[in-house]
Order: structure tokens, then C-alpha cells, then sequence
């Protein structure tokens, strides 16, 4: 075909050049942004919150992403169901506060009344051949593993879940997330695009630079080693803490703890998933100030080996877990140049803040790393609106972000 | 003709299925947006204001819609002027004040000078060839009706007036217009599409759950009946309620005063009008809280009757008369997503605040509805911008929204 | 080539008159904003401030215009750099301050380090392969002519800069410029594209109705005669003033000072300047309230001479000199209906505030006029965005203007 007749992303898509930072376009154009929650992320299985939000029947909260708002709702003791919030009738938003309970989703507007099940149960005054049976809320397909939910905004059969997420399972499960609990929820909203939001995630090549805290928890030569990742430090660097790294896992592996890689997807993977346990390294026992526990053991772990799992979902969850907490990162697109960025800090289920825990302690260095950056990244997508900035080369410790961008690339072509 | 070459906009009117609300675009899209202020409102005649807002020679206020700034002046005893309030040298805005009195108008930036009919009277400096006769103010088409004051933004010949609006004029008269003064202005902005502020106000099948406190003024028998106008309600409601209704009608005729249907137009109307007078129903004499007066008699009523007329002169133009106030509600598109609703009471001349009416007993019924409406229309604004929105079927008591949409989709055609 | 595939804005540009004010689109339209930043102000040599902003080595600030940011730096003792603010790795700013001191410039991110003269000095972890000497960052073009930091965007060569501005060079170095130093910054950023700032700066045909105290400083018949500058007046103006501009030049030629009309380009020129010495009028010394000097006599003035020198570098860039002090007024756009109006005053590099001159004697006259304009032009801009809008006949005191308009047509065709 001509290339006046091609799409002009494609034209894009096709000049892009390996282990280059993306073009302008992808980062700035509503275009491209539509496409990107159309194409990329409505193929993704989001990890949206943990099920302890919503321990009893009707208790629901909202997921917003792009101009979609989803309803979350437990509609038994064993069923999470999710829920377009658009009202079949006129269109008004459903539910309005961002979480509570309810006995069945009455309508502001003219009082259509849906079940817990998004089934239409009464709409007054409509035609004699008004159909209910078909008109419930639109189901958002949606799926809970190991106390994480899970939606997938695709319209029609969205990939297969327990292909990709079952693989999780027993590490998750050895962490105890089905009886865990949140305790800490906050919020960074960043002004840039998703995809800004989630490079900055992925690398650690910023931390020396920039997360002086995380510096102070995680040794730096452990992050120049493993800090995006297994397999994405400079190769010298890796064998250099290859000894301690081993007698971590000798460690790790006699106590009955996961250890090591298990997993890490390649660009043509359709999730980009990654699971891999590793030391935070030093002394530290969990992500902490002083490297003293914040909270008590979860799951199976019945004492501090030092360690750190990384739970890597798809390019927008990710879940880190310590020993005695864990925190759940979900990078959600809103506009071309916005991004939610939300965060939950999760503790055993049997806790209680001030007793076993202190939020400042559990959150203090993420918290201040989060900070950090969201004005890294604000002060990057600034910069790439320039006529003058072009796609950069990634340095070997950015492989990461070099996977995810071809990773993308793909979904988007 | 090949859908390729066809105006999307017309397709998108093609794919409109009857009784059902409009797909997505017509109430987000910037271009739909243009074309409404260009084809759809600038053929109506748009009631802006009463009379009584400017009593003397050089008095003037501005009208507001889309990025059009009207000055409506009273040119001399007899006579209401309009005009873009856009300078006719280099396009500066003329008057910057919202209303005030002026004996000329004289742009702020070069103090070009024009009469209260618009006319050029000065303009310093300009080439020998100037003409000043040919450099007035553009005009907008004015016609004042029983002290209400209709603007058409027609570029060419406006609809014809006086067909249109003559048959109003004795039940104006009757409620004493000409003479009336307004007695309070409000304005409730909301971040909506106009057409779905319209759809919101011409309908009640959203009273019941909505809006509990105008609920108690008007039964809900009544409402459902009759309350989106005439012939809107389910034929047995309007059955169960036709013994009340005729009852009114006797008494009110007896009194000399107007009752029942006087027309109302169907979709195919350019227009789109209303007139008709119904009992508030109960023992309510007028629409207060506890129901009785909130004001003097006006115009030809000697007594409460407990009728309340319904002067419906286009989309965007209501006139909600009790015996003792009337209260007018203007809707303008300001913004795709951005519509001001202004509101005046009105009451007859001779009265004066604190003596003979409260502001607070005067406005509580529709203070209140309007800002519950400003929040239900919000909301549904929010909902249709969802991917999943599509349009929704319309109740038997949504008539009238259904006649509007197709009158809307004919004006588009 | 037929008028379908021709490039709308050359229809546009086709379709102007001359003697008139632009078309709507020309004022409002985001494809034309980008032209004129990409087509005409890009082949500008900007002014953007004065050296002493950065005496030593290392000192720089930020120059913004439209989406890009410009460090401007003291290279050395004699060089001064310019470089747009975008890091050559991922893209981010490089510099976040608007102004300070730095030894090199590391990017916040990753930090990446480049040198004062934009050549990377380190990155951290690069593949082998990568070459820093084809990574610093880019270029902007800069020229200091007598104090003043002139920068230009083109991506290519620029204009040349000697041949265009050398002939200011003796009438900026008769005020002192290079020895001056700036005593007070301000701001007056006007939601108005650029060219309708632009346009109300060169003419004074408003000054009379919107600048009283401007007027109060500057005679009304000599701003009639000459206030757009000479030429823009009617002739008849000119005459009746001849008799007191004459003796003035005779008075300034007498004492050495530079006097009358150098040059003033036509619209075909390509940069619009003109450079011109006239009196300020009446018996005022300098420009302020009550005509006293406000400040040292600069460069080579000995004694007043109630002159004031119009240094016109090109259509955003004006410097206003009178014996004691000069403004510096620069017009930047930063988005279609946003523009930066950044003022400088500027005095002998020797004074002292407070000792010398008082902030408030000094700035008194411009800014009370500049916010007069901000608000003038705000009102033409939301003028122009009516339907009703059209392009409408300059005056014979706007002869200025109506070079500009056909300068920047000729630009941007
Ligand atoms: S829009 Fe929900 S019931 Fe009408
Ligand atoms: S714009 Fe009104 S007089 Fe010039
Ligand atoms: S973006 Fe500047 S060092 Fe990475």
C-alpha cells in the first residue's frame, strides 16, 4: 500500500529504532493515547485492588481508567463481580461514591434498580416489550487470584487468565495474600503519559541519581546488578554479586522460602510478566528505615530471610512483597498526559495499625521514592514536548525499558 | 452518494434508532457542538431576559452563548436593539460590563463610537474612503414579546415571529407580563451538554427518585400523569387523574381564567412549543412550601385558582407561571461539555421585596430541584462519555425527550 | 493545483485584503499557532535579556517560548551558550530552575552530565558503541550585540545576524547598554495569540482613549504624529508637529546625540526593524510622572536631551531607551491564545537602587500602561472569537500594523 494511505501510526511504529526511547508521538498524542487504552490495555488483566476492600456482600468500590469507571462489587461470599457504571437506560453513572455498600445499584437519575449480578431487576414505566434480560449493566470480565482482583476491559473474550496468572499462584499464596489486608492507601498522580509512568518504574539506572532513601535500604551495587530486574544490570555488575547472591539463596532455600528467578517475559510475550525473588541486600530484614521488621511475618514465612519478591503482573501492576508487608503499584491512564499512579501497602490479615504496625514506618520509603518520581517524570514528559527532543539510546541498565517499548510496539501494531 | 464521501454527521443521524437517546458523539463531540450553535439554535428564537431588566433609554445587559456576546439595549421608549457585541474595526470587544447604561457605545481600544441603534457615529482617522454606513454593529434579530425579550442569531432572515409566537400572547397578557419585574436571578452553570440539560428539565419521570422536595408540591399521581406536559404520561395514569383534572378546568374557566391544552408542536414543528395550564395539584394554591401565596396576584387572576401554565416557546426557552410568580428558565451552550442555566423569577410590577415576597419562600422549590438536576445531569454527562454507553430506550413517560431528539435530529439533517 | 488539495492556510493567506486586520482563523486556530512558531518566529533573532543577568561563568536562565525551553549560559568570560532544555537520553529537562549557577548541567534523571558548552561529559553505563561527541545537547543560536542576548530556533541557518543588527550597534553603545544592568523584571502574560499583543505595541491610535497616564508623559499631538513611529501618522499631523521636532533634532545633534529616523524596514524586509530618536514631547527630561530624571545619565549622554530612542529589533522584540533608563519588552508566545509580555528596565551598570533610582518613579509610566494593554487585548481576543467577527479597516495611524500584517503573511506564505 501506498503511504499516503497508511495509517500514520504505523508509519510511526515502522521508523521506530531498537533500544531507543519512543518518538514524540507516542508520548503526547490523544491519537495514540486512545489507541493505547483501545488496543494495549484493554488486553491487559489490571490488577485493580485486594479483595479485602470488599469483605462483605453489596461492599463496592470504583476503578477509573481513561473515561471508564468500573463498578467492583462482591456479589456473594465467593464471587467479585465488575460492572461497566453506565446505566442502560439514559447512561448516568450508577454509582456515584467511589466505594460503599449496597443491597442492589439503584439508579440517580430515574431509579432503574440493578442486582449485585449487573441484572436489570426494575425499570418503571417502559414499553410492554422492553426487554430487562438484556438489559443489565455491561459485565467488565474480571477475575480474583490469591486475594488480588483482576479486570480486563477487553469487549470481548479477553486472553486466557490462567495461562498467564496461575504461574504466580504458590509464591503468592506462600505470602499469604488471601488473608491479607490493606493498610495504607495513597495516591501520585502524575502529569504525563502512562507509558513515562511505567519506564520510570522499570529502571533503576535513575535510583543512584535521584532515590537517595531507596539507596539507603537497597545497596547500590545490588541495584546496578538487579535493580530493574534480573538479567538487566551490566553483566560485571551481576557477577560481582553473584557470591552474595548465591549464599542468599543457599539461605532462602533451606528455611523453605522461594528463591531466584522463576520467570521474566520476553517483548513478544503478550503480559510481560516477570516473578523473581531476590536479597534487598545489607543487613536490611524488610524495606524499612532501619531494616527492623515493620509488621508481623506473612503467609508461610516464619522468620525474616532478607528477601524481596517482585510480582510483575503486566507492564501497569506490580506487586513488591517483603517478608512482614507488601506493596501493590497500579499506573493507570486517565488523559494524554495523565496518570494515576495508586498504591497499597498490605499487611496479615491479623494485624492492627499501632498495634503490630506503624504506617509511617511501613510506608516511609516508597512513599518518599513515589514523590521523587512523579516530578522526575513530570520534569521528562515536559522536556519530550520540545521540537528538539528525539528518541535516546538506553544505556545496558535500562533493558528493561527496552523490552517494555518493543514490548508495546507490539501490541500497538 | 459513497458513505466515504458523506458528512459523518449524517450517517451518524441515519443510525439513529427512534425512541431511543442519542448516540454517544452528538452529546460530546466539539464538531456536533458547532453545528448545533450554527443549525440547530441560531433558527430559534431564544427568550433571553425580561423587559424590566432595562427600563430606560441606554440601558443594556449581554447575553452569553458559545463564543457570542449579545448587547441587548433599549434603544428609545419603544424600542429593543441587539447586537454582536464584537467592534467593528478590529473585533474588539465593545461593552465589557455584563449590563449597565451607556448613552453610546465607545470601544474600550480605539474609542470608535457607535449609537444605541448601532450605527457608526464616530471613528478617528479613517481613510477618506471610510464608509461609516456600512461599519454598525452587526445586528441581532430582536423581537420583545409581554416584556419577554426573544433573540434569533440567525445570519440571514430568522423564522417567522410572529406565527410562532402571537399565539402566546393572550395568556401572557392574561398573567400580566408586560408588566412584571424580576425579582431574582440565578444561574446554575453545569458541566454537561446543553441537549442533555434540555432532556433533564422535559421530563419527570426522574421526579420521583430525584427530587423529593418538588415531589411534595406536586403529587406524584399528577407528575406521572402529566408531568412532561400533556400527553407525556401513560394513558392510565392520565385516566386516573383525568376526574381532578376536569374539576380544575371548571372551576378555573369559571373564573374567567385559562385551562387545559392549548397546543403543543411534534417533532416536525421548526419550533418545537408548548402552551398549556394544569392544576399544581393538591390543595397547593401556588408553589411554595406550604402552598400558600408567595406574592401578589398578577395580571388579570382575582383569586388562586391553583393552575400553573406552562409557556414552552422552544427547547431552550421555559416559562413556569404560578398565579402570583413566574419563573424563567433559559438554557445556553457555552461549551461542548459546558451549558449555563439561568433562572428568573418573576413577579408583578407593583410588588416590592420583604413587603409583598420572600426571595427564600419564593425560590425554595426550584433552588432546590435545580441544583439536584445540575448534579443528575453531571452525572449522566460522565456516563455517556464511556465506552460503553449506547443509546438507551426511552420510558412511556420520556415522550417528550423522544419527540425532542427527533426534532433535534431533523433541525441536524 | 486545484483549491481542494491546496493547503488551507494558502487559501486563507490568499483570501486577506490589505489594509485590514487578519482573518479569525489567523488569530484563534492551533495550526496557524504552530506555523508561526515552526515559519516566522523561528527565523527570528529573538531578544531575550540582558547579559548582566548571568556576569559569571556558570550563571544561566531559562528562555520559554511556545513548548520549548532554552538554557542560556555563561559559558566563559566571552561566550555566551544557548541549548534547548531537553536531555539527549530519555528526553527530560535538564535544567528545572529559572535561573541559577551550575559547574555542568546533570540531568535529574539519570544524570547525565554536559559541560557549560553543551558537550556530554559523562553517562553512566552506555553500550560501547555509544558515541558522546554526537550527544551533547543541541544547539540554539545566540548573539550578544551591546548587552543584549539575541537567540534564534531555527533548526538550520539562521538569518544572518550581523548584516540584520550591526546597525544598531552604534546608537546601543552611545546609550551604554554593555556596561547597563537590568533593575527591575516583570510579567504581564495576556491570554491573546501573539500577534494581537504584537499589534496593540505598535500603535498608538489607542493610546488616547486607554493610556491616560501614558498621554499624560507624551504630548497627544506628537504621539499622533509619531506614535506608531515615524510615518504612521497622517501627514497633516506630521506637519503641524515639524517645527518642534526639528529644533529638538538640532538641540540632540548639538550635544552629540544621536537624532532623527535611521532605517524602518518594510514588510517585505525580513525582519521589521526600525531605529529611531524623537522627543519624548513637552518639557519631560524622561519618562516619568513628573518628567525629572529617574536615574544616572547612561553611556555617553551628558545632559538630557528629552529624546527617547526606539530600538525596533523585530516584531517581538523592542527596546525603548530614554538618557536615563531603557525597557526591554518582549512578546513570547506560548500557546494560540497565550502570550508572555516579559519587561526588563534598564539603568547604568554603576546605580544602586534606592540610591540612584526608585523601582516605583521608574516603572511608573510602562506599568500602569502595560496593564492597561493586557486587558485591552484580552478583550480584542474574545472578541474575535465571535462568528460575527471580520477582518476590519486600519486607520491612517495604524500604518504599522498594517506593515506587520503583510510581513507576517509574507512569512508565513
Ligand atoms: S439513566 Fe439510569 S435510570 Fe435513567
Ligand atoms: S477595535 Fe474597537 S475601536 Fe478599534
Ligand atoms: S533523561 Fe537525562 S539522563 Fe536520562
Amino acid at each position: 500500500m501506498s503511504a499516503i494511505l497508511k495509517d500514520p501510526l504505523q508509519l510511526l511504529i515502522a521508523a521506530q529504532q531498537p533500544g531507543q526511547s519512543l518518538a514524540q508521538s507516542f508520548y503526547c498524542d490523544l491519537a495514540v493515547y486512545e489507541r493505547d487504552l483501545e488496543q494495549v490495555l484493554s488486553r491487559q488483566w489490571l490488577v485493580v485492588d485486594h479483595i479485602s476492600r470488599i469483605p462483605n456482600r453489596g461492599d463496592y468500590f470504583l476503578f477509573d481508567i481513561g473515561n471508564e469507571s468500573i463498578i467492583v462489587v462482591r456479589e456473594d461470599e465467593t464471587k467479585i463481580g465488575a460492572f461497566f457504571n453506565v446505566c442502560r437506560h439514559r447512561g448516568s453513572r450508577v454509582c456515584l461514591d467511589a466505594e460503599g455498600h449496597k443491597g442492589a445499584f439503584t439508579c440517580p437519575y430515574h431509579a432503574w434498580t440493578y442486582n449485585l449480578d449487573g441484572s436489570l431487576r426494575s425499570a418503571r414505566l417502559m414499553p410492554a416489550d422492553f426487554d430487562k434480560g438484556v438489559n443489565g449493566l455491561h459485565r467488565c470480565h474480571v477475575r480474583v487470584l490469591e486475594g488480588f482482583i483482576f479486570l480486563c476491559l477487553a469487549q470481548g473474550t479477553p486472553p486466557d487468565f490462567d495461562s498467564a496468572y496461575q504461574p504466580f499462584a504458590d509464591w503468592l499464596g506462600f505470602h499469604g495474600f488471601a488473608n491479607a489486608r490493606v493498610a495504607e492507601r495513597r495516591s501520585y498522580s502524575t502529569a504525563a503519559n502512562w507509558k513515562l509512568v511505567v519506564e520510570n518504574f522499570i529502571e533503576c539506572y535513575h535510583c543512584a541519581p535521584a532515590h537517595p532513601e531507596y539507596c539507603s535500604v537497597h545497596p547500590p551495587e545490588l541495584l546496578l546488578a538487579y535493580g530493574a530486574g534480573p538479567g538487566s544490570g551490566p553483566p560485571e555488575a551481576e557477577e560481582r554479586f553473584a557470591r552474595e547472591l548465591a549464599d542468599w539463596e543457599v539461605r532462602a532455600r533451606t528455611l523453605g522460602h522461594p528463591a531466584g528467578f522463576l520467570f521474566s517475559d520476553a517483548a513478544d510475550s503478550p503480559h510481560l510478566r516477570t516473578l523473581v525473588r531476590l536479597p534487598i541486600g545489607g543487613t536490611h530484614k524488610t524495606e524499612t528505615h532501619d531494616g527492623e521488621p515493620a509488621s508481623k511475618l506473612m503467609g508461610q514465612f516464619k522468620e525474616f530471610d532478607g528477601g524481596e519478591t517482585a510480582f510483575v503482573f503486566n507492564a501497569v501492576s506490580y506487586l513488591l512483597a517483603q517478608n512482614d508487608f507488601a506493596i501493590l503499584f497500579r499506573f493507570t491512564p486517565r488523559a494524554p498526559l495523565l496518570t494515576d499512579v495508586e498504591v497499597r501497602w498490605i499487611v496479615a490479615g491479623d494485624t492492627e495499625a499501632g498495634r503490630d504496625y506503624d504506617v509511617g514506618n511501613l510506608t516511609w520509603c516508597w512513599d518518599v521514592t513515589l514523590k521523587q518520581d512523579k516530578k522526575i517524570t513530570e520534569d521528562n514528559q515536559v522536556g519530550i514536548l520540545s521540537s528538539r527532543y528525539q528518541p535516546g539510546r538506553y544505556s545496558e541498565h535500562e533493558r528493561r525499558v527496552s523490552t517494555f517499548v518493543d514490548w508495546y510496539l507490539r501490541q500497538l501494531a
